[in-house]
């Protein structure tokens, strides 16, 4: 940023116009876009599919170590995280944001660029919002919408008894990128002059700062002819998450510790804090990875993708939800795994 | 509120549950609704029309003079509002609200009362959204989706030469109602003891802390066969409203003051002020009435709507947009009419 422009020289309409003008519409759905009291979008017989979020600086962000280019990216993949979530196909989204007048136009040009480079690789259309002062803070609240066929529609309450337990990627590692960039915020706060070295934990950073939502994973079911029974993304954490699916489908489940996908660095920089690894993954959330169930018979398909790891098994309700550790012992899962792992 | 129930008792879950477990579902599109991460309707051929709006406490309220179910019940309507403006009848919101501990559960359970009696008399549902922890204020962010087919479609761009202008209801007030609010705030500020006095103005602090959204209105068109050519919602003011649809249908108008429609306390309110009811009009804003555009030939089924006054009437572009005072003079009109128009 060389330049500072004041937003209050472009006033509200002149600031969306500057921050809209070169996004160009993806998808043949969209009918009519920013610029009027609403957007307009076709269906073609398909159903639609609508998350939403609010992202509040000094909560869900900080702003002294996340760029808003970065932020702006996080934003709307965070809110395509959940359509996947649902098996659809994320078409469009609407973004409100309130700031401060602390905020330069060249700011906001930095988060739309974020926002619009997720907009591009996710083939989504950015179809209106609301731009507003804020008292305190930078405030983003997205809505997403997507597409499906009725169908393949996937809730969080059809997991069934036998079903497989599995998760895609692998988790704890933006649990892990907070506690080193909060770390090295501390840090520097208390002795600017030393910068912090993060050459060696891109990895885990880069997890917390630009998370991507997996099209890759719902692509794969739809070529592979797999429709989970259930499914949710992490945002929460593994734990947390894996409790809804068992509560929303009345069942229970074991999850066994060794089959959780934690990354290596992930794992390295855990040991350098004395954090357990598997704590990480069980109540780090933010990873925004896919917690799915499937059919048994789902099995020979879902090994040939390296990006999925069968993590357990669903069982009645009566059995609970239960995770069994690499020592073999067996403990009840909290929403609070760690908490609960540390007993 | 007898009681004050902490939000951190319930916790996350247990809140939204709390806060929404005896809604109804009014729409039969509606597939599946809170509680999953993504909610799913179904279209039936239809078009979907979205906005989204965020408002924000100290910005756009102030919980001191604005009661938090008249707030919920308002949140609701400026994005319905929105809707309408699209000739389109809504159906479906989420909503984002964001929070300091300041409130208690049975404050909020005060907000949703709001928003669930205004999505009861719109027919519409509440399908999703996320709370949050806010770092200051109460901020709320809604996305509205509506049906229309088609051909029904009315954007702000579509007004042609000759064409009425028009608009519903009454201007002027919902300003009025906050000039009158940030006045007895003033004096209860310095004077507790005095007790404010609004017996008397209860049209225009009605106006701007429950407003309603022009439904009939939308209805009245479907039922006369008539189609607007472009419309929008006065949210910013006639003055602001009216340049919008010139700049995008690419025409000129011209206003006549005597037609603009003023309630009659709001008049009385303005004197004692010593302000211009007409000034009140063009730049007030709050107001949530329909200015459209229709062909001339559509008068006569116009002028059986009480509710809707022909103020003007478009012109070529190149004779610019003015405003004929009572007094036979022209001005230019301007986004900030008032101060224009004071000139």
């Amino acid at each position: 940023m060389n330049n500072r422009t004041e937003i209050a020289s472009l006033g509200e309409f002149g600031l969306i116009e500057h921050l809209t003008k070169n996004f160009e519409i993806q998808n043949a759905s969209t009918i009519l876009s920013i610029g009027d009291d609403g957007a307009v979008i076709d269906h073609f017989g398909k159903q639609t599919v609508i998350s939403s979020d609010m992202l509040i600086e000094g909560i869900h962000f900080d702003l002294m170590y996340s760029p808003l280019k970065h932020l702006g990216y996080k934003s709307v993949v965070v809110n395509l995280s959940d359509i996947y979530a649902m098996n659809a196909t994320p078409t469009h989204i609407t973004l409100n944001i309130a700031f401060s007048n602390r905020l330069s136009v060249e700011a906001l040009d930095d988060f739309y660029e974020g926002v619009f480079a997720a907009c591009e690789k996710y083939g989504v259309d950015l179809i209106g919002g609301d731009t507003s002062t804020s008292q305190k803070g930078f405030i983003i609240s997205i809505t997403a919408l997507g597409e499906i066929t009725a169908d393949k529609v996937v809730k969080r309450s059809g997991a069934k008894k036998g079903d497989l337990l599995c998760v895609s990627g692998d988790l704890g590692s933006a649990f892990l990128g907070l506690t080193l960039l909060e770390r090295e915020k501390k840090i520097y706060l208390e002795h600017p002059e030393i910068q912090p070295d993060l050459e060696n934990e891109q990895y885990i950073v880069g997890r917390l700062l630009k998370p991507e939502a997996r099209k890759d994973i719902i692509e794969f079911f739809e070529q592979s002819n797999i429709l989970p029974t259930s499914m949710m993304d992490v945002s929460d954490g593994l734990s947390s998450e894996t409790l809804h699916i068992c509560k929303q489908s009345n069942v229970g489940c074991v999850v066994y510790e060794d089959k959780i996908p934690v990354n290596d660095q992930a794992k390295q920089y855990a040991y350098k804090l004395e954090l357990d690894p598997t704590a990480c993954a069980l109540s780090g959330g933010e990873d925004y990875e896919l917690v799915f169930t499937v059919p048994q018979s789902d099995y020979d398909k879902l090994v040939l993708n390296e990006q999925i790891s069968v993590i357990g098994y669903i069982t009645d309700i009566e059995e609970g939800v239960h995770i069994i550790t690499k020592g073999g012992s067996t403990h009840h899962l909290t929403a609070q795994g760690w908490n609960a792992f540390k007993q």
